[in-house]
């Protein structure tokens, strides 16, 4: 089959999945962990030839964490897809309710999206959180993963595919595209008709690529540029503890801060007490002139430097003379992702809150609470940064659309029309 | 300035409209109301020279009654600014609230778009309409109107134009595209940078060009085939009334209906009764061969007729099995607009309702009910039938985004790696 055909078949397989009702939803869920767990054996096996495949190419030892699976990764992805089967069920949910003055009643209920399309990287886990998160909100899934973990993936999916079949469904709720040339991919972005949202995960070259090159809706998950700004009002403990909470807790999370700015009143006191710390834990530092005539021995921070997400032990500093220069600051460099105000200042703190537009915006709270499953949601399947549908963590609810029903009793808007009345 | 250059002007216009609090934001809308009001006489002027070149250009009816613009009207259009400033705020919203085990608390907010683009066919007064609903949504908006009102709503914009340069406000919060050519049109709908959305309103082809065109993500307003299905449980009574209500009250708006499903069962008694109420108040009917055995002197419909948005008195009429043979109807030929079941049975309602995913689906009430003034969304800038974002009638909400406010005490996810844990 060709993608089209393939993009039909997993439409058609989706009308089935949204009318699950919850309980066949989450055992078809956890049939799917206990199916990973059977054939463990087989999906770290196929990660071997993977990860092998890819020391082979030359592969950096980043990506290589990522795409590497052992036992107790395995046992992650399937409580993962276990903990998604205990979390309520969107589909269904009335958001809203009211009587009309006419009589009949008014509800927005939340409905399947119906077919997504995940397109990302190294990641295997990936393939079975996807999937799972799709499922969950009654949708069908088409999952486009990288090619080093491609082996990786197909057994992964294999699985997920028995436990559909299984169930008596369509294994085409889940498609695992095996094709992965440049021109399927593009073919599958075209399918206005059949896929309703595509969402990219991964580098900044993958993102780039589908928001240019698709016709389907795409919700962005690009880099997270995060900011702490500490305002002249700031706690300074508490503003040393974001700054290392923020940098030093996992760096390679997109959550993390990449920029630190000081108001220029407590730079003088801040900024060596910060730095040290920071050093202390590793990371490299670099400022602008201003910070850089309190501590001296920084590198000098570029335009581009203040654009960069390093995800990596290194942070770019800046002195600013107030909160509007930091709004500018950031503004100008973030990614809409996270920023974080520390201050004790209420009016400051609001100033910073309604200026920015950011999908998060934090006072005194560290931003690597920016997660989904920190902020409530349960579990994530990424954090958008398009203002569109959904902005910042995006969980199940993220993966449906509300919708109108009314009941009513015969209601006519004109009833003077009515054939009684004639 | 060119396309980019003046959509750079609305993006930095719409940074103060998005701060600009509630009383700033409906004294501007009621200042434009005045100013529509005591430039009447040009915009009836500039309508005039409107209408003329259409005439002359042999312009037909319809369009020219929706081009056309008289002391009524467009009193009208500024009553409706008015109504607009009156409605309830969108932004900053909280739509969800609570504290986090961790101590801090997180607040779902609503904030502004961004930038708007509006692209639209004959009507002028869409030019406020949509201009006040943006604006009340704290978004800066760009509109594309079509070639035939072009002197309109330039008059129109000029008077929003004055109230915002009034207020001290940029004039670009609200920009009339003068550069009608097909390449600016295409190039404002590349500018993903900027333009945060791009909502098309008018014909099918319209439609169609942006969808297949846009960078920027686009929420369609489709056309609306919308169906009422007469189960075998309905109240023929009240079927009949909402045949009436739904086809000819004002069969040129997109919430009428366009075919008629009509139970086997109820058929010979149903189809007889309904078919002389609708001729008697003029529509023409098309229907299927099983129909035509009841009332045989109706057009054969085509498969084309059930695809057709007729927007007047014509309806296409089907004899289905039951509500499973509906629902395949309507999946096919729907436009996922609004769908109408007359039933008093409760589980063949809930039946309709769940396995159709239409943006508002009824049971018992007029299709003609599908409009955001009357479903409590106070105004509506057109009813989505995009499932991402918003589904069914948009009111200001819609032109807004949720994101996430978190407020701490210095909370830090890894409390162990605190400085003074050091």
């Amino acid at each position: 089959m060709n993608v089209r055909e393939i993009a039909i078949e997993c439409r058609k397989a989706a009308v089935a999945v949204a009318e699950l009702d919850t309980r066949a939803k989450n055992t078809l869920l956890n049939a799917m962990a206990d199916e990973l767990e059977a054939q463990a054996d087989k999906v770290l096996a196929a990660n071997a030839e993977d990860m092998q495949a890819a020391r082979e190419a030359g592969t950096d030892e980043a990506f290589l964490d990522r795409l590497a699976l052992d036992e107790k990764r395995l046992q992650g992805v399937a409580d993962a897809l276990r903990y998604v089967a205990s979390l309520p069920d969107p589909v269904g949910q009335v958001t809203h309710s009211e009587t009309s003055d006419k009589g009949f009643t008014i509800e927005r209920v939340r409905i399947p999206l119906g077919v997504i399309s995940m397109i990302y990287e190294a990641r295997p886990n990936v393939t079975a959180d996807a999937a799972a998160l799709c499922l969950k909100a009654g949708n069908g899934v088409i999952l486009r993963g990288g090619s080093k973990a491609i082996r990786s993936n197909k057994a992964i999916a294999a699985c997920l595919r028995k436990a559909l079949v299984d169930a008596g469904l369509s294994e085409y709720a889940v498609v695992l595209m095996e094709d992965l040339s440049r021109e399927a991919m593009l073919e599958l972005m075209q399918l206005t008709d059949i896929v309703d949202l595509i969402i990219p995960r991964g580098g900044e070259g993958l993102i780039r690529f589908v928001t240019e090159n698709a016709r389907v809706p795409v919700i962005k998950h690009y880099k997270g540029v995060c900011h702490l700004y500490v305002d002249k009002a700031a706690d300074l403990d508490k503003a040393v503890d974001l700054a290392i909470d923020g940098k030093c807790t996992r760096p390679a999370a997109c959550n993390s801060i990449e920029n630190l700015l000081v108001h220029a009143d407590v730079a003088g006191t801040f900024l060596p007490r910060v730095t040290r710390a920071l050093r202390e834990r590793g990371v490299e530092l670099r400022g602008d002139e201003r910070s850089r005539t309190i501590v001296p021995d920084m590198k000098p921070a570029t335009d581009e430097d203040y654009a960069t997400e390093f995800l990596a032990l290194e942070l770019a500093v800046r002195v600013v003379d107030d909160v509007d220069d930091a709004i500018a600051h950031i503004r100008q460099y973030g990614s809409d992702h996270t920023e974080v105000i520390a201050t004790e200042d209420a009016a400051t703190a609001n100033q910073f809150v309604h200026a920015l537009r950011s999908a998060v915006v934090m006072v005194n709270t560290s931003s690597r609470f920016s997660d989904g499953g920190e902020l409530g949601l349960g579990a994530e399947i990424g954090i958008s940064t398009t203002r569109l549908h959904a902005y910042g963590p995006m969980g199940a609810d993220a993966l449906t659309i509300e919708r109108f029903v009314l009941r009513g009793h015969g209601e006519v808007r004109h009833p003077e029309s009515r054939a009684a009345a004639g």
